[in-house]
């Protein structure tokens, strides 16, 4: 292909992606309204619009032009004549071209249908505590995506290929390791802290704190991480996320729970950990396929750096107790900072996932693990999920649901066919740590630089080392490259370990 | 073609609307979220996504498929055929299609970049009063407005055809002739006023009102009118607006003033005006390119007659002051009802167009109706347009601007490229004067059921009348059915005469 016929198609190809982005941007904004005070009565009407705009999303993925477009430029001849840029937006845009069109057109439609029906359903199922409802629905979710993975193809595994969708790269053969190493060291961590004689004591974390002081203090906290305020915003919402629709436009939300200042405090420096990776992409990545974090599993190590090794930090508290009070109505005046930082990392087992303490966060995941992978191997089935459910939190934590409410049906993801993203939530919390141990090495003063509320280099580091990139790296590439390792539990395991055993004091 | 045949067509061309609709719900969407705080830092990137969907919109309107639809459907012999629905759908597009077809589409979407980047530039503009920072975006607008007559075609001027994308149906020549008998009529009247020895007491207006409790007071008014919280959102923004997105989601913001509780007031009756328009267009529009207003005229009609007739109206404030009252710090509990209702209704020369009073108001319309007809017909510059709007508003009001601010750069409308847009403000209010002429036929204890609170049964006959027929009807249409006769301004001079002369006491 001559050098003018390449640089038109590359031009063609953009300016497809383009139209792509610019759609998902139109969704983003509208998911987010939905989110924070769209109107009942338009809700139907604007599904309708989002359905609409995604199935043009679709159609431009796999259409005609794109395949010509993805067939000139994956010629291994041009390599060479390519930016590297679009080198990688190439092969993104042919992995998600060869998955779509890898099934049939019909099934597809059938399994959305299936999952919006679920969805649906599972709010239901979890309201009456009856599994029996929801067992139909994701027996065949389960089902369809067990066909997904066979006209998809697999490698060892049939999960691996599902965890390749949420993390390229890592397979059950890692994660077991992984998941492994971690199961064997927090179990025995949790008896002790359970036996433990010097329990945290946590009444005044659950007095009166006006929402309004809860967000003037959420927006000061956001301010020090360096989250752009002219590149964002913060908004109230019953389940907070954070949505990047272009890098100068990432937005948070947060929940405010006036009996609970936790909720608010550490959601909103999660979500804002989320929001700095998609602030600081790179903005020639603006308009490709490549403008969004690399990965689920990356994009948590981000949101859980911010919250678990900034936010739970006794130096990060040193410097920010003072004002934190002076946002409360007074309940903190003769609590010392010692007791202070040991209430909020109170630990122990609990039921639901997104209420853990980060000590037992991995487990929950973890039996979550477990039974996806049971799932997909053949060696369980959808109708026993509820029993499997309560043995193996009863294993691992020593607890056991009342209801199925509280049990199998607490998450949302299963219902929308989400197999294989829970994995991610605890890789992340890996990578965060292995990421912190790397940051030691350019930041030897990290907890001094707390002290003093100095959280720029921080920033900077994550976004030299892991935000600018987008998807130009690929989540293993991130971590190799900056930890000079492979995917490693050790880090975490050293820090729930040594952190846990202070504040429990543990001999 | 057989029946068969028709309805296929029929279809595909609903189809057809659906997804231009769908498009302009999301357009609506980005444009209501880029004025009530999306991140400055976003702005660049979204009015690109604006941009790539109304080209889309564009292309669906002017599509090979479309032109089939209507070539097919228009044909008179099938008539019988067609739904009223699709009949009138049918010319709204084709008149759409035949406008559209004439602009080239790198044109089109220029444009549209440009308006959307001037609107934003003009709030900076207006910040710094410096109309020379927007100098360059306007020559622009103006240059693809003027490209764009030429490419439409035009009858005796050149500005009919810019009046008629607002105002289907008016032109110069009927402008010219109402607009003199008003400027006739009031700029003596003015001049009594300005005279009278009766001048209103207005101290008490401008005390502290604080903006929450503005808010509060706009939100029982707003729930007073009928309009729908269920499918509509009160929002804060610098310029005033109301938007439909679709009939369960029409958004209505207003700006809160704390030493001028005016401009929420009267602002948000205004806006809520639009919005029960939009709230209330029949459902089975929904989908089509009749769901919306028929013209600005008319939905001025809408805002003006709350804003005035209702708003302004001695009757709706003997029901509302006492609450009114308890809203505020407590300035009114001395005010007597007569003379907080002459201060509300103080009048005279001033220089902003929104916070101008109802008598001076079409003044100011007509300055810039005069502008705009001297633009397009080549009598006046861009770079002029500072000087020669400190003219105008010397020789028609008595007043001059200190500064751009204050001056030319008040008004959003011609950054957004809307020529021809500011006669259907004073049309909109002739229309209005007419309907309450109309009306009182039909609910002769008009000012008792003000005196009661009871708005229901006059949104009921606005619904009636003019709500629900969306774009079934043209303007002149709805009219001539209401009132039995066509644009007449007689109705609106008797109205601020009696009116003005009873306040100011003028023999």
């Amino acid at each position: 292909m001559a050098n003018t016929t390449v640089h038109k198609t590359e031009e063609k190809f953009r300016d497809l992606t383009q139209r792509i982005t610019s759609y998902n941007e139109a969704i983003g904004l509208m998911v987010w309204d939905l989110r924070t005070g769209a109107p009942k009565k338009g809700v139907e009407q604007r599904s309708e619009v989002i359905g609409m705009l995604s199935s043009e999303v679709f159609k431009l993925s796999t259409s005609k032009e794109m395949k010509e477009c993805l067939d000139s430029l994956s010629d291994p001849s041009l390599h060479s004549d390519l930016t590297p840029i679009t080198k990688k937006a190439v092969e993104e845009a042919k992995q998600e071209f060869e998955r779509n069109k890898k099934i049939p057109e019909d099934e597809y439609k059938e399994y959305i249908i299936t999952q919006s029906k679920a969805e649906n359903i599972w709010e239901e199922a979890k309201a009456n505590s009856d599994f029996s409802m929801l067992q139909p629905y994701l027996e065949k979710l389960v089902g369809f995506k067990k066909n997904f993975v066979n006209y998809w193809g697999y490698k060892d595994h049939p999960y691996n290929t599902l965890l390749d969708l949420y993390e390229p790269g890592v397979n059950v053969d890692t994660i077991d390791r992984v998941f492994n190493q971690l199961r064997e060291a927090i179990v025995p961590l949790v008896k002790d802290v359970v036996d433990s004689k010097h329990q945290p004591h946590t009444k005044f974390l659950f007095e009166s704190f006006p929402a309004s002081k809860q967000q003037d203090f959420s927006m000061h906290v956001l301010k020090q991480m360096g989250y752009d305020f002219k590149a964002g915003r913060l908004d109230e919402t019953n389940h907070p996320f954070a949505i990047g629709l272009n890098p100068g436009d990432v937005r948070v939300t947060t929940k405010y729970d006036e009996s609970d200042f936790r909720t608010a405090v550490f959601g909103t420096i999660h979500e804002g950990g989320h929001a700095l990776y998609e602030q600081n992409i790179s903005d020639e990545l603006i308009g490709t396929l490549l403008c969004s974090g690399t990965s689920m599993g990356i994009h948590e190590s981000q949101s859980l750096f911010w919250e678990n090794f900034v936010g739970r930090n006794y130096s990060f508290w040193e410097h920010n107790y003072d004002s934190f009070k002076s946002f409360s109505n007074g309940q903190f005046d003769q609590i010392k900072m010692d007791d202070f930082y040991r209430a909020i990392n109170v630990a122990g087992p609990s039921l639901i996932r997104i209420e853990a303490d980060e000590m037992t966060y991995p487990l929950h995941i973890i039996i979550r693990y477990e039974i996806e992978k049971g799932l997909f191997s053949n060696q369980m089935e959808v109708k026993d999920l509820p029993e499997i459910w309560n043995e193996k939190m009863k294993e691992y934590l020593g607890v056991q649901p009342k209801n199925d409410a509280e049990g199998v049906l607490q998450d949302i993801h299963w219902s929308g066919g989400d197999f294989g993203y829970f994995p991610s939530y605890a890789l992340g919390y890996i990578y965060a740590a292995q990421l912190k141990n790397a940051m030691l090495k350019d930041l030897p003063d990290f907890d001094q630089k707390l002290r003093e509320g100095n959280l720029l280099p921080i920033k900077e580091w994550l976004t030299k080392n892991v935000h600018q990139h987008g998807k130009m790296k690929k989540p293993i590439e991130i971590i190799n490259d900056v930890t000079g390792e492979g995917l490693n539990a050790e880090h975490l395991i050293k820090y729930l370990s040594d952190k846990y055993r202070d504040v429990y004091k543990i001999k």
